[in-house]
């Protein structure tokens, strides 16, 4: 199962950059600018590419925001690939937990499914509470 | 009402340039990154110093993910300011959400709770659906 992160602007490699940081380099997750000025033809050919190579093994698409280019492309060369998911919203708790639980995840729909629970439960606001 | 965007390695930028392209330039978000070699007393600074800046007009803090230093830090600084709110989990969506509602939000904490739903609402897994 292979992992793709792309969004607009510095969104993958900002992302790229701050899971470096964390959990160092990752050979499993693919970073995929859509930066401005792309072409959206270009752009297209490089998503169709990573699905048509890794649609039968698996392949898990995390994307900036629903609606936005990078998901609306993806959604539509996902299609008639089962083994392709594609999820919008990503934070950065889902691509820590993605980097953890993929190498052994047992489809790309179940990995989905769970990261979207946990990048729910990570999305909160804190809280300071006392202790007794 | 002011709103920080705080977050590991490129986080902080790759969303500024993210949200950049899409909606442009934003004087209402200030955008700092804690990047690798970064001193932890000099970093904590510069959230102490945005804190006491801003703790009366209301700061909003948009974080990478729960239990990392820059969640921790405005954690510990937001102590005792009842206007700063500290979210973690930040997308994009909610970004997109801050630069949109913050102008008009009635309070630090609406609008962190606000940018919790939309978060998650926006968190999603897409699915293609036929129409009749």
């Amino acid at each position: 199962m292979k992992v793709l992160v792309t969004g607009h602007g510095g969104f993958a490699l900002g992302m790229a950059a701050a899971s470096r940081m964390i959990v160092g380099d990752q050979e499993l997750i693919d970073w995929l600018p859509f930066e401005e000025g792309t072409n959206l033809s270009d752009y297209q050919a490089q998503i169709a590419a990573r699905v048509e190579r890794h649609g039968e093994e698996g392949l898990l698409i995390l994307t900036d925001f629903k609606g936005g280019t990078p998901f609306n492309v993806s959604m539509l060369l996902s299609q008639g690939h089962p083994q392709v998911a594609v999820l919008a919203g990503t934070n950065l708790a889902m691509i820590l937990e993605a980097i953890d639980q993929a190498p052994t995840a047992s489809s790309v729909t179940d990995l989905a499914d769970h990261l979207v629970v946990i990048g729910r439960q990570g999305l909160l606001k804190g809280v300071l509470q006392a202790r007794n």
